[in-house]
């Protein structure tokens, strides 16, 4: 059975993954017959944000780890404990956890760090030939974990000029793609989707996920379909 | 356009709603091109549970609505300001929370009470003849929450014999469907299904999820599919 790693960075979309586009990437690896292996940090996030006022909670301090296993009810493993080996694919789907708790790109745009062990993870698994898929935002920690590597990604970041530029700065290239669409870059085994960067009906990010999610696993050079 | 009440519990499946049956429920209703109206009761959840260790964690407390928030992006209303005169239909998907926070069936079984504003709700919209449908362990709350009215609700909870019991005790009837069945009561217009009360794989749950939103908004008559 073909397994593809799922990266989670925490649990709701102002301050850890996107919880639509990660579930609906599941349900994508679900419906093709892939197993999901999720993984995220042991580590604590940037901050917590009230989701209903939209506003930062003081004092307030979660885990990465912790949060995620409310999307993977429980069947997670920490990053340092994921063996990259196991799996066919990665995926990262999106939310502000990913600009905050795996590289600082909300902070720092184009000038981001990525979490050591994150980037680590993302350069041995292109060395390797592994087939990336990257939701929403994650893009941009695709191409931060690759600047200066000498590929040039084939990335959405949705329609916000800023977050293309930046993807440039770093040395990526954008393409501008509809919420149901897929951007498959075949030489680097990357897929992307834009999803929640773009306002889109729920059922049209469902779309352009699992187009990204088909494309993936098309590149799966054992996955049967 | 059709609207939706989707009544949520929290965030994560052990202290809160389910988090892939409420974004299946997001997922379907907007596929069929009705329009989701999140709610939930602004008040503490019974309790906060590490989703990684499974255990309740000592000294923290989160609201119910504000957790809500995360899977409704924001965009959700006070059980005490939603208005059941502007929705066609309410659907409560399942989790631990719709057994703890709006009701306290994780701890009393049959003998549950159900939070007033939420029992209030729940008769006002059969008393309207409004389709309901109910994903998990939510039957439980619509069997409690109209129990003594004369109504012998036809509903799904999984093949557990305890929760069947509990149903049947609360003056419900069960009926043993499959992950990817809804369970149609039309003489009551509620709706049904088991999700994640069965160990299924999460394609087969979202098939039941929208056969179940199928049904539900079959009863609604000015729906046009």
């Amino acid at each position: 059975m073909t397994r593809v790693g799922v990266c989670l960075a925490g649990c709701g979309f102002l301050d850890g993954a996107e919880i639509r586009e990660s579930v609906l990437t599941l349900l994508s690896l679900s419906r093709a017959g892939a197993e999901a292996v999720c993984f995220a940090p042991d580590r604590e996030q940037l901050h917590v944000v009230d989701h209903l006022r939209g506003e930062p909670v003081e004092g307030e301090a979660r885990n990465v780890l912790v949060e995620s296993a409310r999307i993977a009810r429980g069947e997670i493993v920490a990053l340092d404990d994921f063996d990259l080996s196991s799996v066919d694919a990665l995926v990262f789907p999106g939310g502000f956890g990913v600009a905050k708790n795996l590289c600082d790109f909300a902070l720092r745009g184009a000038e981001c760090e990525v979490l050591p062990e994150v980037q680590e993870l993302i350069r041995a698994a292109r060395a390797a030939e592994l087939p990336m898929g990257f939701v929403c935002i994650a893009p941009a920690l695709a191409a931060a974990a690759l600047r200066g590597s000498g590929d040039s990604l084939e990335l959405t970041i949705g329609h916000d000029a800023g977050a293309a530029e930046a993807l440039t700065a770093m040395g990526a290239r954008h393409h501008d793609r509809a919420a149901n669409e897929a951007q498959v870059d075949a030489a680097h085994r990357v897929v992307s989707t834009p999803a929640y960067m773009l306002e889109a009906p729920l059922h049209e990010i469902a779309a352009g996920i699992d187009a990204m999610i088909q494309e993936l696993l098309a590149l799966v050079p054992r996955h049967v379909a």
